[in-house]
C-alpha cells in the first residue's frame, strides 16, 4: 500500500488533517485503534474558539456546527458567590461555540467518506519506521487481521498522548517540557438542561467548579478533586450536594438531573520540541496536553494540523521544505501561549493545598482585577475566543 | 504636650498626612527618630504614580516635583537581548514622574514647617499608649533629652516596617499576610547620565536588571542576587561587569561612572489587617510592604494617608466614625491590587532558583505576551501609572 500522508488517530487532529489535504490534492490515509462508533461517542472537548470555527467553515465542514453549535459571547467568573461576567462580543467582537469534539468528529468522518477517503478503523500493532529517511513506512494490522505496510512520503503523528508516535522518536531528539498539577477535574454528564446559557468558571474555598454544557439538554459539570481520587468514592448524591454548594450564588439553581458518565482526569501540562523528527510530524495532543481550565486542546490540536496541512502539501507538492522545516517553531509559539493561558486561568481558580494565606489573597486579588478591570478581561477574552493565527 | 494627630514617622507618608490634616485645620505634631538631614537624603522610591502627582500638585506641594521630576510616558521590558516598550501614555493617557521619595520629603518638610507645624527629629523612646480609649498618648523624649507625653485624638504610625507602633497592637489583633521571595536587590546610585531616558526592566537568565535614574546626571541601577548576598562581595568592578552582562542590548551602551552607594535589599510582600487599632491608625510601610519592581511602596503609603486624612477629619471635626471604621478595608483593596501587581511583575521578571524549564518557558511566553498583546500591555501600564483612587 502506498499513500502520500499517512496519519495516526482519527480524532480532530487526524481527520481535519486528512481533509484539509485532501482539499489540496493530497492522498493520506487514516489509521485508528478504535471502532468509528466509540471515536464518535467519545466525550472530550467542547468549547470551539473562533479561528477554529472559521477554519472548519472555510473548509467545507461547519454546517451542523453552525446549526447545532451553541454560540456564547461570554462566560462568567463566579467567586464570593456572585458572578462576574466575561463579556466576549464587547471585549474582543468575537466569541466562541460549544460544540462537542465528538460532534466535529462526527463530520469529519462523514465528509471523509463522502469524499471517498481512506479511514481504517480498528486497526492494532501500528508502527512506524525510517521516518528519516524520504520514504517512511507504517505497519499495522487491519480490523480483519490482515498484516500491511503502508509506505509514506509523510507521516502525521496524530494520535495523541498515549499514542505511539512520540515515543518512535528516538531517544535525546526530543526535550520534553512537563507540570503536573496538584488535583484532578471529577468530570460528569448530566441529562439536566444547563442552570445557566453560559459558562460559569467558580472559584470556591472548597476547589474550583465548572457548569458548562454539551446541548440544551446535556450539561457538562466538573469539580476540582485530589489527584488521586477514586470515582467510586464519588455517589451521584455526593457529587450533586458538592456542585450545589461551590456553584451557590445569589439567583442561581442548579438543575439535576440522571448522571450518564462520570470520571475523573489528572491535570498536566507538557510540551515536546521539536515536534517533527524527520519525516515525521506530531500534532495535537501527541505533542502537547493543556490542564482544560482554558479549552484549548482541541484548538490547538486544529491550529497544529492547519499548519501541518500546508507545510505537506508545500512539501510534497514542490519539494519546498521551508513549511515544514519551520512547522515545529511556528506551532510552539501558540501552544506556549496556550500552555501560559491554560496556567494562568488554572492558577487564578483552583486551591492549592501548599497556598499560604498570602498566595490565597493574591489569587482573590487577581480574581478580582479580571473581573472589574477592562484590560485584564480583554485580556483573558482574547485568549479565550482564540487568538488570530499568526499567519 | 497636646495635638489632635501624634503622627510617628517623617517620611512621605507622616509628613503628607500631618500637611493634608494642616489643610482641613486638623492639628498635628509629627516625630521623628532620625535627624532632618538623614531623612532628606535617604533614598527610597523614586517612582510617582500618576494619582500621587496629581494629588501632591492638589495639595500644594507639588511646584519643584513639577519642575524636576522626570516624566516618563513609558518602560521597556528587556529580554532575548531586544526591547519591547510598554506606551503607557498610548495606552492609558497616563504617565508617571521620577522624582526621589528624599525629594518629596525635602518638599513636605519645608511646607510643613513654613505653615509652623510640629516636627520634631531626633527624638527618641517613642511608645503609645492607651490606642484602645479615645484619648491614647504618646510618650517620647525629644532631641534635647527631655521627657514628653503627648496627648491625642488619636496616633498615625507611619513609621515604616521596623517602626513601633505595628508592635504596639496587642498580639492577636492583627492577622499577617507575608512572603518572602527567593532572591534580594543590589542597587547602586552612580554618578552618570541614565543610559535610556526611560525605566528598562530586564530579564535575562542570570536574573533581573533594573536601569532606572534619578536625575539627568544620577543612574540608579539594580541586580537580582541571592537573598543572603554580602555587599562586601561585590566590587564596583564586578557591579559594572554583570550589569553589562545583563542589559546587553543591541544599540544599547550601559554608561559607567562612579558609584555613590551600594547596598543589598530583600524582597518581601507584607500585610497587616486591619490597618487600624482603635485610635491607631497605620499606614504605609508600617501596614504592607511591596517588593520594589512594581514601585508601588510609597505610592500606597500616600494613598492610605490621604484616605486617613479624609477619615480622621471626619472622626475629628464632626465625630462621624464612618470613614475612620472603613479605612482599613477601603486601602486593602489597593493594597492588595499592588501586592498582586507586584508579585505579577516580580515574578515575570526574576529568575527563581526552584523553575524547572516548563515553568522559565512559561515566563518568557508571559513576557512575550505581554510585549506583544495590547489588552496585557494595557494591564501593565494601568496598574504601573496607578489606577484611580476608588473614591
Amino acid at each position: 500500500m502506498r499513500t502520500q500522508v499517512g496519519i495516526i488517530g482519527a480524532g480532530p487532529a487526524g481527520l481535519l488533517l486528512s481533509h484539509l489535504l485532501h482539499l489540496e490534492g493530497i492522498d493520506s490515509v487514516v489509521l485508528e485503534l478504535r471502532d468509528r462508533d466509540y471515536v464518535q461517542r467519545r466525550v472530550r472537548a467542547g468549547v470551539l474558539e473562533q479561528p477554529t470555527v472559521e477554519l472548519l467553515r472555510a473548509a467545507g465542514v461547519g454546517t451542523r456546527m453552525d446549526a447545532q453549535g451553541l454560540p456564547h459571547d461570554g462566560i462568567s467568573l463566579r467567586f464570593d458567590g456572585a458572578d462576574h461576567r466575561i463579556d466576549f462580543a464587547a471585549l474582543t467582537g468575537r466569541r466562541i461555540t460549544v460544540y462537542g469534539q465528538q460532534e466535529v468528529v462526527k463530520d469529519l468522518i462523514a465528509r471523509r467518506l463522502a469524499d471517498g477517503g481512506d479511514l481504517r478503523f480498528g486497526v492494532s500493532g501500528v508502527a512506524v519506521h525510517d521516518v528519516g529517511s524520504t520514504r517512511p513506512l507504517i505497519s499495522f494490522t487491519d480490523a480483519d487481521g490482515s498484516a500491511r505496510a503502508l509506505d509514506c512520503d509523510a507521516i502525521a503523528g496524530c494520535d495523541g498522548f498515549h499514542g505511539i508516535t512520540r515515543d518512535s522518536v528516538p531517544a535525546g531528539a526530543l526535550t520534553v517540557h512537563q507540570h503536573t498539577y496538584p488535583f484532578a477535574w471529577l468530570g460528569v454528564l448530566a441529562e439536566a438542561p444547563p442552570s445557566h446559557h453560559e459558562l460559569i468558571y467558580t472559584y470556591h474555598p472548597r476547589g474550583f467548579a465548572l457548569h458548562s454544557m454539551r446541548s440544551p439538554s446535556v450539561t457538562r459539570l466538573y469539580l476540582q478533586v485530589p489527584p488521586d481520587e477514586r470515582i467510586e468514592d464519588w455517589s451521584d448524591r455526593r457529587i450533586w450536594d458538592e456542585l450545589h454548594t461551590r456553584l451557590a450564588a445569589d439567583g442561581f439553581t442548579l438543575a439535576e438531573g440522571p448522571i450518564l458518565e462520570k470520571g475523573v482526569t489528572g491535570m498536566r501540562s507538557f510540551v515536546v520540541a521539536p515536534m517533527r523528527h524527520g519525516r515525521l510530524f506530531l500534532a495535537g495532543d501527541a505533542a502537547h496536553i493543556v490542564p482544560p481550565t482554558g479549552a484549548k486542546g482541541m484548538n490547538l490540536a486544529i491550529a497544529d494540523v492547519r499548519r501541518l496541512s500546508l507545510a505537506l502539501t508545500a512539501l510534497l507538492r514542490s519539494g519546498d521544505e521551508r513549511l515544514a522545516d519551520g512547522y515545529a517553531d511556528a506551532c510552539l509559539g501558540r501552544v506556549w501561549r496556550a500552555q501560559h493561558f491554560s496556567w494562568w486561568m488554572t492558577s487564578m481558580l483552583h486551591t492549592f493545598p501548599e497556598h499560604d494565606p498570602f498566595q490565597r489573597e493574591l489569587q482573590l486579588a487577581q480574581l478580582r482585577y479580571t473581573a472589574t478591570s477592562e484590560p485584564a478581561a480583554t485580556s483573558l477574552a482574547e485568549n479565550y475566543v482564540g487568538l488570530p493565527y499568526s499567519d
